[in-house]
């Protein structure tokens, strides 16, 4: 198994670059983290600070929900984005949609969610975004993040309960103060976030009337969902692109790790892959290539994006244009590095890529804690079809890394104890209501989604096409057909909730 | 507004008799508990350790499950009692009956809660009841009941979330452990017990697939039940029964007040309530009736108990029948003395009434923290027909005491931001199933609970002449019918829970 593979599990969810190199053998050696640089990608990391989508405004939170030691009375600034233009306002009951942020900048988010824009006029509906704690400029600690950061004395209140319940508090506390105690929320995520939705309806009904939960793997738990799933599908989507682009990747580690092992291999790979001159593996070169497939395979969205990196549209079908190539010949090495360009190197701005830089422009650097305590999800497996190696999923060196990198044991069926999972059609079957699971069958996380309706109203969208939560996108003239049949489906289920809502209040003040 | 009705609030939900007497001014010198002595009530605290009710266990738990903090990994000892008699094993899925424990030792609910030793032969049911931690035998640090209760930093794990936390991952884990994952699970609970109980299936829907919730007040927080609400219905009680014993006890407060003011007063009082010499005043009288009117309002069963103490079935009929006594004539203090008597002295054994005598046989101390940090329940309003003095509840006195008791915040809008409350009906009624309300209307906390049914199985069970979950008692045969039909209805909801249970199942292999 390549020693490069071990550690998938503990990618943010899904726009984090960060790959962990990791084998027990080669812990102290290898902790780096395989970042797109600002050197790689300027154009990815400038949010738009001065735009006019939202405004920013501060919540003073406390640092522990579900305790009352002293230090759970602790407090800092949480920070979430308003944007009221389109609001009817309290008198009408008009709708708050809730942004429920996930492990990163949440301006990244409300900058890369304008679904909720598009539909907003047509809601009257008051948009507010949510930073997660211990991301972003939601920082404990004074906002001091070395010291939040530290070690996990000051890392142990970063937890998805925690999330939940500064949401709900945050929630319920603008309410109050906008004097619109009657309007309905619908919190709105995806991935990560997305699990956050869903598991905010189940967990605080009384708070959001319904969530759209999109692409969120909450299945990618225990052995609720195969090991295998996640890499299983990226296997799919190069394969069903071309059986000779699949067969080229797959036969490429077997050529790299030979080429590292011989005198001059490295600075071969070095120069047919323009890596910088500071550092370079084969493993390292393994995990950078990898990366630029998951994420792209991710992200495979039918129209240009530029939310991890630019892109074009269909990247998969970009990369594999160029691995299929007849100009290349039999250059392995050159097919692989046009295709990784694709994804590392889209604007051709890229001189060489920095195997060193460790640099996080969307303060993605919490979710390794959270895989390391809570966020046990096994996706790493493959199997002897998959794209990469053949490798097997473990949990004994998942807990051998987090208890050296924080000193920290993992809690591997806690989010199963508290969320659920296992059975869920049984469970919620007759319990729960208003959530819509959008999941794209491209998305390698779509394995470890809800993929099949639960009821009446916990419904599954599920699109063959479709990759990371791509219906959360801005609408452009370009999307396809099948993209605003999904968004449109959405939106006739929201609006079914809140007339319903809205029928219950009447309904309740004739009593 | 007589100062030991400030704070009433911080009353264990029912059966402890912890009654503060405290104003601001006079916080310094009161922080006395009202308790029966071993001496008062030899039979009410012995418990039969040598029962065949149920096998002691332990589970190893984790001192909090929400943040990942070093200290969050200590353990400590779960006390759990398990009776197999009547299961029917894993291998027929048959159900595991859990009782969710409340404040006090989990052995003393265990043997008062016969309605589940009842019928587990009828469900072939095996028998649960958990313990709650901080109570009982179930206390972090070691056991260190001493250390566990030193201060805010170690008793702040003790938390209603914390505890659920632990009632889930002691029942995913048994049923591991049982190889009965499959076996329904259906959790029972009474007063905080039964809020517990309803929570449960609420937030762990996953692990529970129904709730019987008896006499939970889960909505006397916040402003949603008036504050007036408790002490009416205890009110209503007396006057219900005889008009001139309402107001003889209405009329005594003053009279203690006034002769506790005059020279030999004191002394007294004390020959007529038969207090110990160590020690009188007239707030700790005045406290120590109230007490006796409040749990016998409560506990008023139509057979006789001893749960609190050894009594009589109706008991406030008793009371009121000795304070309408003819051959007493006028004296109010000798009545008043004859009905106290039949909540503290039905046996007869007690020589005097010590006030300062602080044991606590049922280990139920740990609620006037939890009341301090987020069970702010406001009962203690009277109004002007109220059997006690007219007050007003105040949040601010409230806070002040918590404050100097133990340097602790109360969070008095975390239950409803947590768990939900307002506008129940509204939000439960597409959301949840599967939850049995019952209130009798002569318990006080009654006006707390849902008297209402929310949906087809979200469902209220109201019953006139009950008392504080007189249904989870263990049957007798003099249980008037009224009483009967209750169970018999819970009965059958529960099986009609179950066999859908089992049809999904069958359902979903068929699939």
């Amino acid at each position: 198994m390549a020693p490069w593979m071990l550690d998938l599990l503990v990618l943010p969810l899904f726009y984090s670059l960060l790959l962990l190199q990791y084998s027990p053998s080669t812990f102290a050696k290898f902790q780096p983290r395989y970042f797109p640089s600002s050197i790689t990608h300027p154009k990815s990391q400038s949010l738009h600070t001065n735009n006019k989508l939202y405004k920013t405004k501060y919540f003073t939170q406390i640092l522990d929900h579900f305790n009352y030691n002293p230090q759970s009375y602790q407090t800092f600034q949480q920070r979430y984005l308003v944007n009221d233009t389109f609001w009817g306002g309290p008198k009408i009951n008009a709708p708050i949609f809730v942004y429920t942020g996930n492990e990163g900048n949440i301006e990244w988010f409300a900058q890369n969610t304008g679904f909720m824009y598009d539909i907003a006029p047509e809601f009257k509906a008051l948009l507010v975004f949510i930073e997660h704690r211990y991301y972003g400029k939601s920082i404990p600690y004074e906002g001091n993040k070395k010291k939040a950061y530290k070690n996990s004395k000051t890392l142990g209140y970063l937890s998805s309960t925690q999330a939940l319940a500064d949401y709900a508090t945050l929630i319920v506390d603008l309410k109050n103060n906008l004097t619109a105690i009657d309007s309905p929320v619908i919190v709105f995520g995806g991935s990560y976030g997305g699990m956050l939705a869903a598991w905010f309806r189940l967990k605080y009904p009384h708070v959001a009337i319904g969530a759209l939960s999109s692409s969120s793997p909450i299945l990618q738990f225990e052995n609720i969902t195969s090991q295998y799933s996640f890499n299983n599908i990226i296997t799919q989507d190069f394969r069903s692109e071309s059986e000779n682009c699949y067969k080229v990747i797959k036969g490429s580690w077997k050529e790299i790790e030979e080429t590292a092992r011989t005198r001059r291999g490295l600075e071969l790979l070095r120069k047919s892959f323009h890596i910088c001159k500071n550092y370079i593996s084969g493993d390292y070169l393994e995990g950078w290539l990898s990366t630029a497939f998951i994420y792209t395979a991710m992200t495979d969205y039918p129209t240009p994006s530029n939310f991890l990196a630019p892109m074009p549209a269909y990247p998969i079908k970009q990369m594999c244009k160029a691995i299929d190539s007849l100009k290349l010949g039999n250059n392995t090495f050159a097919k692989l590095y046009h295709a990784a360009n694709i994804y590392y190197n889209y604007t051709g701005d890229v001189s060489c890529f920095d195997f060193l830089d460790d640099s996080d422009p969307h303060d993605l650097g919490g979710w390794q804690w959270q895989a390391c305590t809570e966020m046990v999800m096994p996706t790493s497996g493959n199997n002897k079809e998959s794209i990469f190696p053949a490798s097997t999923y473990s949990f004994e060196g998942h807990a051998q890394y987090c208890e050296e990198a924080y000193s920290v044991k993992s809690r591997p069926t806690w989010i199963t104890t508290e969320f659920g999972g296992h059975d869920i059609t049984r469970v919620l079957k007759r319990f729960g209501s208003n959530i819509i699971f959008f999941n794209g069958l491209r998305d390698p996380w779509s394995g470890g989604g809800v993929l099949k309706s639960i009821s009446k109203s916990i419904i599954a969208i599920v699109e063959k096409e479709g990759a990371h939560h791509v219906d959360l996108r801005f609408s452009t003239n370009e999307d396809p057909e099948w993209l605003r049949d999904v968004r449109n489906r959405e939106i006739s289920i929201m609006k079914s909730w809140i007339s319903e809502y809205y029928q219950n209040i009447v309904d309740s003040d004739a009593h």
